[in-house]
């Protein structure tokens, strides 16, 4: 029997995509409407792991989903990188000069400028999602509408690639992270993800990064989020490399807690090799 | 003749109230439809200054607006912080129980939620924003449709406040920075918002804000933002609180753009009062 993941979308969507490079065959995909699904999903058992984008190379952070990470107790157990791809897809033998519509997320629309701006004759319109606008697409059946989504949902929906890679900008990537109701079992790990909350007073984020940085910690990234109380306090979701054996990995988290307030660990977990390119199945 | 203050959303948004409460009553809001088209309002010379949010405080920073920060050369010369309300606005006379439906931008809606389960005659309508949806109400003429917008926009379009402050969570504060082509004239200041990139070595960051803290520097905000070459690297938009005397401010920053990659002072300008609220003319 196949391990059910949650992700957020539709099939053939990104995060589909995304389980699928880290899993592989083992895994059966459980779609869910919203973000917050996803880790009910997870916290409830109904899946065993989901997958989450956490951040995105040319938009930056997912920060609902970070948001999300500090609501749940669940654990970061890994993550993937993926290469987000931008297709023109249409039904199979349609030609492009035969399409006159293209459906995608505002994002998919916004991020092929350049190409839908050489060929005017294409109607860019906002669908929900990417995956959902190819599944759209092969439902109508006419042959002048076309999707812009990855090749995964083209795969799924029979659609043909009519113009590959049509995104603007080729470095495109998605990096998304995998939630287990339960830490992994000690193991040496090269990755860490931790919470913090700041204290108001001067120097504070210094005097905290001098933890990590006395710890011998690489901060690979830090994001501020606001705190609802009082208005314009923060808490930080951060990342850092390792190696981390088991007995580190129980040094530096009492060391940590002691120092920080309001420290919480994520997950010791592997981080995606340094090439997301080479992780690329499709 | 008065200022024209360029801002982003028709008028009665939030936008036009922060510019209000900043400039009082010499200035002119010009509305632009998009963030963009304010800084080149700014640029252009057709707007003496723009008003551009930053950041919330229930759902933090508004990542386009720093990212256009980076990308233009304007200067900062001031901030406010407007309270944020949740009015349900409705034609004048009308009573809440004959109202059926709900209009507001999606966010206005999210953060009425607990107003709208215990008002399940309402159905809530997704609007393009708030003001916008006040002027709608108002264009109708229907009884049954209400709005859920500010103070501002209910007066502007005519309509009367049917439940006051029907948000979720009162202390919901935005922060808005006003942009000009030019620095201001040297004078004590006691803020400083700047910009700068990180290296990509071990404690980088703990290095850069070592920097800060040796020149004395308080961080009150600091926000990371992906740089699209190489994919994962990162810019931070930061702020300090002073005071800063014209000599500390030119000492400062010679120190700082020495020791730290491509940093830019955006500008020196006066905080607003601590307490928000005590600034509200609504």
């Amino acid at each position: 029997m196949k391990m059910r993941i949650a992700y957020q979308g539709e099939p053939g969507a990104n995060s589909e995509a995304a389980l699928e490079q880290y899993f592989g065959n083992d895994a059966e995909g459980l779609p869910c409407t919203k973000f917050v699904d996803v880790f009910e999903a997870v916290a409830s058992g109904a899946a065993a792991f989901g997958a989450v984008p956490v951040e995105n190379s040319l938009t930056g952070s997912i920060v609902d989903v970070l948001d999300l990470l500090r609501r749940f107790s669940l654990s970061v157990v890994g993550e993937t990188v993926l290469h987000i791809e931008h297709h023109l897809l249409g039904l199979p033998g349609v030609d492009i000069d035969e399409m006159t519509e293209v459906y995608s997320h505002p994002q998919g629309l916004l991020q092929c400028r350049s190409f839908l701006q050489t060929h005017r004759e294409l109607r860019p319109i906002a669908a929900e999602d990417t995956a959902g606008a190819a599944r759209q697409v092969s439902e109508w059946q006419l042959r002048e509408r076309a999707a812009i989504a990855n090749g995964n949902a083209g795969a799924r929906y029979g659609l043909e690639v009519v113009a590959p890679a049509i995104g603007d900008c080729h470095d495109n990537f998605t990096r998304f992270v995998m939630l287990s109701k339960t830490a992994q079992p000690p193991a040496l790990f090269n990755k860490a993800a931790m919470i913090f909350e700041l204290e108001h007073r001067s120097a504070a984020l210094h005097a905290v990064l001098g933890v990590f940085a006395d710890a011998g910690l690489n901060l690979t990234k830090i994001e501020s989020r606001p705190m609802v109380d009082p208005p314009f306090s923060y808490w930080f979701y951060t990342e850092c490399s390792g190696p981390f054996s088991p007995e580190e990995q129980l040094a530096l988290t009492g060391k940590l807690e002691s120092r920080i307030q309001q420290l919480r660990v994520l997950g010791w977990f592997d981080a995606c090799v340094a090439n997301p390119a080479a992780r690329q199945k499709r």
